[in-house]
C-alpha cells in the first residue's frame, strides 16, 4: 500500500480554542461581543427554508449587491468568499503565482506562511521594527507579491494610509493585498486607494466588526481585472460556496451601517479603558487600534498568567513561540467581561507574590 | 504595470443557469423538487441569531458526528466541506500529488479536468464504452489516481459494486474517489468497502437527495489516515468553512432518514414513468438510476429542443460540445413538472413537425 506516497502532507494551522462548555469568557479568538446586527435576525426569521432545496446564485449577487452599494463600488470590483481565509487564500492561489518570493511580516497573521507552504509559494518573512512597525522601504525589492494586515495581528498596531500608498505605488509589478480585518475598530481604510490602483486588494471580513464570525463571511474590493482573475479561479474551485441563508443574512447586515458605528464604538471605548486597566497593572503593548491588545505581563510570565485565566474560565490567546511568547492576545469583550479580566488579574499577581 | 503576469489564469467552470425569474420549471442542474426534512426547518427556526457572532466549531463536529452515526462509521472517518465540490476539490489538492497521471472517463463531471488544471495535475481521460460503460480493465495502468461518479454524471449510468472493488483493489498504489452524488435513487454505496480498504474515498452530498443544495454541504467517508490528511490539508486552507446555521440544520436533515427514503422513493418512480414517457417521444437514452436522464431527442436536434423548452419556460441542461451534445439532461422535477414538460415535447415536435 504506497498510496501514502501520493499525499500532500501539511503541518495544518491550528486555531484558537472554541471550548464546546457554557459560563466562560472567551477573549481568545477576536469574536464580537455583541450580537449581529437585528437586520441578521430579521433576515434568518425571513427565511423560507423550502428554497434550501435550491443551489444558491453562484455569484452570491444579492450579498455582492448589498456590499458594493454599502462601500460605493460596482458589484464588479467586489468578491466573496467564506470568511476572508477563503478570500485570501483564494487570492494567494491567484496572484501569488510567479517564482519570486512573496513578503509579509515575520510577526503577521499566522495563515500566510500555511499558505504559502500548502501552495508551494516561496516566500520571504520581513522583520517588524523593534516597535512593531511595518517598514514602507523593506517592501521595496523584488517580490512575486505583497500582503500584510492593517492594522497587523497580533500586535493591532495600525499602518497609515500613506505608508501603504508608497508600498503599493512602489510595486506594479506585484499584487499588493492589505488585510483589514480590522479597520472598522478606528483605523482609516485603504480602500479609496483601489480606484487608484489596479493592484491593490483590500479584504475586510463580517467576523470582528459586523459580529458574524459563525455564519463565515470574507470580502475582497479591488480593481475590476483583480477580482475577475479572483472569480475564475474560485468558479474553477467551487462555484457555489456562500449559501443562500448567508446571502441573506450578510446582505442584510451589511446594509446596516448604524449598527456597525454603535457597537464598533462600544468596542473601542472598552478598549481604551482597557489599555489604562492592563497598564495599571503592569502590562506593555504597542498601541491597538483592533478589537484585542497584545499585551506583556511584567509581574508574571504571560504563559503563566494564559494557564492561570483559564482556571478562572477566562479564555486569552497565548503562542508559545519566539519574541511572541512573551505576550498575550486578550480580545476586547464587554465592560463586564473586561472587568472580571482585571479581578482575576489582580487575583493571580497577587498569587504570584506580586 | 506588470502585475498580470504573476496572475493564474483559468478558463472557469460553467454552471448551470440559475434563472433569477419565478414561474419556471426548472430540470436543469438536478436539484431536488421536494423541499428538506422538516428538521431541517425546525433547526433553522430554533438557531439562535446571536450565536453568529462566534466562530463555529472548526471540526463541525456536531455534523459529522450526525453524519458518521447515520453511516455507522466513526467520526474520524468523515470529512464535510462546502458542498462536494470543495470535498472532492481538497480531495484532488490532497490525495493526487504525484507526477502521475490521474485517471477519470472521458464522459464524466465536467469539473474534474477544471480541478486538475488549476492544481497543475496531471491527467488522462478515459474514454467510456460506446453504451456509456465503465470498463474496469481500463484502470488498471500505472495512475496517480482515480476518480469517478457512480452513478456516471451526465450520463445517470450505475456501475456494480464490483466493478469498483475491482478497480480499488488493483490500485493499492493510489486513492480511488467515488463521487456518490446520485447513489441514493436506486444505486448501492460502495461504502462498506471503506473498512475494507484504506485507499477508497466516498464522497456524497446534500444537494440532491437530501434536498439541501442551497445549503453547500459535501461530505467523504474512508479510513481515518485518509480523513487525517483531508483534514490536514483543508485546516491548512481554512479552518472555519462550515458556518453555525448550516451545521445545525445539516445535522438535523441527516437524522431523517425516513424522509430521504421517502422523496427518493418519490423521484425513482416519477424517473420511472419519464423513460417509458420519453421513449415514446422517441428519446434514447443510457439507463439511469440518478434523477436525471440523459436523453437524446430523435424527432429534432438536442439543442432546438433545448431552446424550444427554454422559450416555454422550461429548463433543461445541454452542452453544446462533441458526442455529449446530441443530448439533453433532463432533472427529474415533481410529477406535475414532467407532465408539463411532456406537453411541451409533444408541441415543440409537431412545430418541428414530426
Amino acid at each position: 500500500m504506497n498510496w501514502e506516497n501520493k499525499v500532500r502532507k501539511v503541518v495544518p494551522y491550528t486555531p484558537g480554542e472554541q471550548p464546546k462548555i457554557g459560563g466562560i469568557i472567551k477573549l481568545n479568538t477576536n469574536e464580537n461581543p455583541y450580537p449581529p446586527s437585528p437586520a441578521a435576525k430579521a433576515a434568518l426569521e425571513a427565511f423560507d427554508t423550502d428554497e434550501m432545496r435550491l443551489y444558491p446564485a453562484p455569484d452570491a449577487s444579492e450579498l455582492v449587491d448589498a456590499i458594493a452599494e454599502t462601500y460605493g463600488v460596482k458589484s464588479s470590483q467586489v468578491f466573496v468568499g467564506v470568511g476572508s481565509d477563503d478570500v485570501i487564500s483564494m487570492a494567494f492561489m491567484t496572484f501569488f503565482n510567479s517564482g519570486e518570493p512573496v513578503l509579509f511580516p515575520d510577526i503577521t497573521y499566522s495563515f500566510y506562511d500555511v499558505w504559502a507552504d500548502v501552495y508551494r509559494i516561496p516566500y520571504r518573512q520581513i522583520p517588524l521594527t523593534a516597535d512593531f512597525r511595518i517598514n514602507a522601504d523593506d517592501y521595496i525589492q523584488p517580490n512575486g507579491g505583497i500582503i500584510f494586515p492593517n492594522p497587523n495581528a497580533p500586535t493591532g498596531v495600525l499602518e497609515s494610509v500613506d505608508t501603504i500608498e508608497k508600498i503599493v505605488k512602489a510595486n506594479p509589478d506585484s499584487v499588493v493585498i492589505i488585510d483589514e480585518a480590522y479597520i472598522d475598530f478606528g483605523g482609516t481604510s485603504v480602500l479609496p486607494l483601489t480606484a487608484k490602483y489596479e493592484n491593490l486588494l483590500v479584504v475586510q471580513t463580517f467576523s470582528k466588526s459586523r459580529n458574524m464570525a459563525g455564519m463565515r463571511i470574507g470580502f475582497a474590493i479591488g480593481s475590476e481585472k483583480l477580482i475577475k482573475y479572483m472569480n475564475d479561479v474560485k468558479f474553477s474551485v467551487n462555484s457555489y460556496t456562500m449559501n443562500r441563508v448567508t446571502i441573506k443574512c450578510g446582505a442584510a447586515a451589511v446594509r446596516d451601517r448604524e449598527y456597525l458605528a454603535q457597537t464598533s464604538g462600544k468596542i473601542i471605548a472598552t478598549r481604551e479603558t482597557a489599555k489604562k486597566e492592563l497598564a495599571k497593572r503592569g502590562f506593555t503593548f504597542p498601541d491597538s487600534m483592533s478589537n484585542f491588545i497584545f499585551a506583556k505581563p511584567s509581574k508574571a510570565p504571560a504563559k503563566t498568567v494564559f494557564e492561570k485565566l483559564k482556571e478562572r474560565r477566562i479564555f486569552v490567546r497565548y503562542w508559545d513561540k519566539p519574541v511572541i511568547g512573551d505576550y498575550l492576545r486578550i480580545t476586547i469583550g464587554t465592560d463586564d467581561e473586561m472587568n472580571a479580566l482585571y479581578r482575576a488579574l489582580d487575583e493571580i499577581f497577587e498569587e504570584e507574590g506580586k
